[in-house]
């Protein structure tokens, strides 16, 4: 059956609760407790009941006899499944599974939860969890869970996903503490039916929901997660946090029966979607806050205008900007001149614009800010002084503004606690710290340049790329055949089956050439003495194919011979497959340093044009990129083509498992893949 | 004079303010008004009133005919130095200067800075400023400032030293908002005559103050402040920001007149002094909080243990934990099984142990990990479950404890309000994030560490190393006698002053050997043609000689031949003499790959064997170090020798400005250093 969505989940016009119970405390009660808000019709099913918090108890989910949309599990696991098909058969369209036992708990639990998963696809019926917390929608006071913790939370603009049930509290929890409340936090759990990228294609629609914090451990389908980010985006923020930057795997598959996978690919993929990216659950809590309350229009570089009180305020923050590679633009000299009138000497004015404590002539220089060309963001840090300035009345006043705002300010608890409140009904966001203003500023510019990528390029209606695949396995001759086919240059070189063509080869090309092995089985060519350089005479020549000859294989030698590079620099292109992700491009720098670092950049394909700039972009040592220390600057659109050739053919060859380019050099001469290895997927 | 201490400055007897106004709303009027809480003497002056805010007011400083420890200075800048001799004059022990126009504002405000300056060297008067918030000391209710915040802010046990005043505010406000209090927070603006290393210095002694949280900017004497920060951490911890991370040195001088310096210097040499360097306000805040509370005893590599109710808030300590390389042991079998017997089957209990949802087997969990002996703190996150546990009674319960807690814990406002407090009388720390309770944590244990290799080498009683210097230039050859002299290895070479000399030369060393242009003169020898490497016979090192015969020189070609080292790892160890900081040693990875990720350690000389070892742990490529890809590893002991000898020599010999060691050669056959460059002060 085709999956339905997910209204009758999150907005159900009845409830069903299998396993209510009357004693106080059990699961089963509070799920009947936190309904009490509902505003829908509930149906607590248990035979050994009659009433529980005064309503009437079924014996059975059959016994009900109205519509049902949800039903609530509050049942032990082996239990579920049954009840699960009695659910469809009534006509329930959803379900929430919130006890644990299943596939995270080992291999009888795993059983229960395969047949949960077929009952789904047989019936249609959606299924929230199981080992999930539920969810709880401070809107609409609707409370699916057990905890009470979920009955407490303000309404506000932010939905929260989280694949675990505490996260999505303990989200929930921080942005209450901040004065952000959400409209809707759900906890995935084991997520084998409902998974992120449903919630997140339901919440694109939902008019309460203004931003939408994610929170996700390991993944199963990552490339449906992909694009439904890539879909919501276009409409709604998405911010989004994931773990594993570290050796963590064996405590998280104990948690959700999922594996963590690459942390550096899905942070990749999650921005490739056009997701903010956050590394902690505060910037999340920040970033979605500050995104819900504000969107910037897509630009390629929005700038930024800091107006401080206070100096030391705006280096914190002005440190951070540059840090995080947030555009901070000089003013312009007309701008400068007015702000200048409205201050005392000495003061800096370029930007940051250092106003001192607040005076009456703040607000002016904030309007003058305002009208700015080169700022599409104002980030303002004062300390908070009733006495000598209003700042919610210099917001109201100033309204409309060009520019978004946020707001930094510190003040003792009893003198700021009413202000959050007040400035966001201006439209302007408060943050206590000057670095997390900042990072929240960053948020915002951002999604602005990751949506403005969007706009830029067309997805290319790119015809196939014609390439013929032997069946046999790739030697590195046939992986640049490839290559060429694709228009990825490649050193001249000739395939030689005896010494006798070998030097014929020898003869034409240009010296010092390179003699190397030829064999598809030997994947370290260099380790067996199967790499031969700088090979100018036809001795040499000779030396290196005996050399060669005495390689143990199976079957007849076989020589490549190609004329040598000059030097350059050296880079690495691969394709690969991801179990998570799919077909997916590399970009790294070459060399044992470069691998020390992990310097490497990591997009889906297909790629677009801005993607692969984006990965040069992220290389830590992209400074070599532009010629370093007299070096030549490397052709950087003769990369991106590679890349964009690369990611062609890894979408047009199913068959191709893996793809290495390595290295790719770029000399004086341009970019040669220098050497290649093609896997197919029947090798 | 002598230096006197800071007591009259931060616990005066009695207190004069010039410039007192009543004026309601002037400064003179704020710095009156802002001392009615203060339980000392307070002397008035001006002029022209008779009577401000109940108080009798002096004509002049003279006129008060009593004992005046402090003054406070409400006046313009030009009319400062006079008044400041006046305060000297009557014994005023201590003076305030909180307004603007002196250094930081021009050439004719740094003339009066100057004087001021000049006065207090003469008389012995400390001078807080100028251009300084002021202070406040909620403790004792001192507010010697003219901004009423301060006059709010709740005592506790951190001390804050802003070199910016707003900063300092801003700290002390946000330690209120979690609930923490100040000691002292004191601004230093210009800090001409006090700087942060006096005030720490006075702090080091102050029992109201635990922990001290330094935001500092640019720095003059950096090495007073190392040696202050030294002594002081011995007994008391000092957590410290700075800025400078990105290019915001126009804006910083424009501040406080001061240069922004190296930030990666300033960080090193705060570390290197025992203080945890962290990198923005909100964790200076939660560092300084948690060590005020709790300091662990001084450890190589303490334990941390991880309780938690939610797996997904485990998670994310658990990476954030492991991304600051934070040691999260095992726990012991015994341990492990014990916590089993306690809790439903299929947990996590290794470390983190996954105690689910509290419940009563919560505390004898805990109580069980507290006596784990790999274990030396216990980070705890559990959602707020007021129906569920008690945390302030567990801990009252299990009192006293052998490993101190930070609790991390998530909950609605209301419900979590008056934990706060609760739990610190419990010796517990409290955080909201799991994040900000694991960097809490890493604060401790990072000063635990600080602390440990404190105690773990006795600086060396070294004997001066005999090294002569000649009084011309350093040629290479020179350079690398010295290097000789002090153990460090060198390749074997003779200095040639003619082709014959090369030749015999040539004749008994082992090949291949280098040819280069012997000449101090001669910066980059390779670029001028100057390196002739690989020379295996004799007619190739008359080629390279009479190749070096064609440079440009003045005077007669010189010749170092040397025997060419094997291939290998390529570092740079460098010493010089910092402005701020003076003898620095460096450590960096070689090659152009390293250079463009700006990999290198620093520290002050002299450096000890902690010191050093620390160095190589720092840099970004130190996987390079271990032997990669089959290469031989360093000889780590070697290598940290040479850094020992650097320092040794760079204290040993103030005429040496500069030493190069680029590249220092780690091969099969160990250490060598290749190139040497020093340059002598009277160069």
């Amino acid at each position: 059956m085709e999956k339905s969505d997910l209204t009758p989940l999150f907005k159900p016009q009845s409830i069903a609760i299998v396993g209510a119970s009357a004693g106080e405390g059990k699961a089963g009660y509070m799920a009947v407790k936190l309904l009490q808000t509902y505003s829908g019709k509930i149906f607590p099913v248990n035979p050994k009941e009659q009433e529980i918090l005064g309503h009437r108890v079924y014996p059975s989910l059959s016994a009900i006899g109205a519509a049902v949309d949800l039903v609530l599990f509050a049942v032990p696991a082996p239990a579920c499944p049954a009840l699960l098909r009695e659910a469809a058969q009534i006509g329930a369209r959803a379900a929430i599974i919130m006890g644990g036992g299943f596939g995270e708990s080992g291999a009888s639990g795993a059983k229960i939860q395969e047949e949960l998963v077929a009952i789904c696809k047989e019936t249609g019926i959606r299924m929230l969890g199981p080992n999930t917390g539920g969810y709880a929608d401070p809107i609409n006071r609707v409370v699916a869970s057990f905890s009470i913790s979920y009955a407490m939370l303000q309404p506000g603009p932010v939905a929260v996903i989280s694949q675990s049930g505490g996260i999505s509290l303990i989200l929930a929890c921080m942005l209450e503490n901040d004065a952000c409340g959400v409209s809707l936090t759900v906890g995935l759990g084991n997520s084998v039916d409902v998974e992120a990228a449903d919630v997140i294609d339901y919440l694109a629609t939902d008019h309460n929901t203004r931003a939408i914090a994610l929170y996700l451990e390991g993944l199963k389908d990552g490339r449906r997660l992909f694009e439904a980010i890539k879909r919501t985006t276009k409409h709604k923020p998405v911010v989004a946090l994931t773990i594993g930057r570290n050796e963590i795997a064996d405590f998280a598959r104990s948690h959700t029966g999922n594996l963590v996978g690459s942390y550096a690919l899905k942070v990749a993929a999650f921005k490739q979607a056009g997701a903010v990216v956050v590394e902690n659950s505060n910037d999340l809590v920040d970033a979605a806050s500050a995104l819900s309350l504000i969107r910037l229009t897509p630009a390629p570089r929005p700038g930024v205008g800091l107006l401080i009180g206070q100096a030391g305020a705006g280096l914190l923050m002005l440190d951070q900007l540059k840090s995080l590679d947030v555009n901070v633009p000089e003013l312009s000299a007309a701008g400068i001149a007015r702000i200048a009138e409205q201050l005392p000497p000495m003061h800096y004015l370029r930007n940051p614009v250092d106003a001192g404590r607040p005076t009456p002539e703040f607000k002016e220089v904030l309007k003058i800010m305002d009208s700015e060309e080169c700022l599409d963001a104002i980030l303002i840090y004062v300390l908070h002084e009733p006495t000598a300035l209003d700042p919610v009345a210099v917001f109201k006043e100033l309204k409309p503004m060009n520019n978004p705002v946020i707001f930094g300010t510190a003040g003792v608890t009893g003198d700021i606690r009413d202000l959050w409140p007040q400035l966001k009904e201006q439209g302007v966001m408060p943050f206590k710290s000057p670095e997390r203003a900042a990072r929240a500023m960053r948020a915002l510019v951002e999604d602005a340049e990751l949506q403005y990528r969007k706009t830029r390029y067309q997805k290319g209606s790119a015809k196939p790329l014609k390439v013929k695949l032997h069946s046999g396995p790739m030697d590195e001759a046939r992986a640049k055949q490839v290559l060429q086919q694709i228009g990825i240059p490649v050193p001249a070189f000739a395939e030689c089956e005896d010494h006798a063509s070998a030097r014929r080869a020898f003869a034409e090309m240009n010296k010092p050439v390179i003699a190397k092995v030829l064999n598809a089985a030997i994947l370290h060519k260099t380790e067996v003495g199967g790499v031969h350089m700088n090979i100018r005479h036809v001795d040499q020549l000779t030396d290196a194919l005996n050399h060669i000859d005495g390689i143990k294989q199976r079957g007849k030698h076989r020589y490549l011979i190609e004329e040598m590079a000059g030097p350059g620099l050296d880079l690495i292109i691969g394709g690969l497959r991801d179990p998570v992700f799919g077909p997916t491009v590399l970009l790294g720098m070459g060399g044992t340093l470069a691998e020390a670092v992990k310097d490497v950049s990591m997009r889906l394909a297909p790629l677009d044009q801005a993607d692969a700039e984006e990965m040069l972009m992220e290389l830590k040592t992209r400074v070599l990129l532009d010629g370093w220390r007299g070096s030549a600057p490397v052709d950087r659109q003769a990369l991106i083509n590679v890349l964009l050739a690369v990611s062609r053919l890894l979408i047009d060859q199913p068959a191709i498992k893996e793809l290495d380019i390595n290295p790719l050099r770029s000399g004086a001469d341009g970019i040669l893949a220098l050497d290649a290895l093609i896997v197919l997927s029947w090798d």
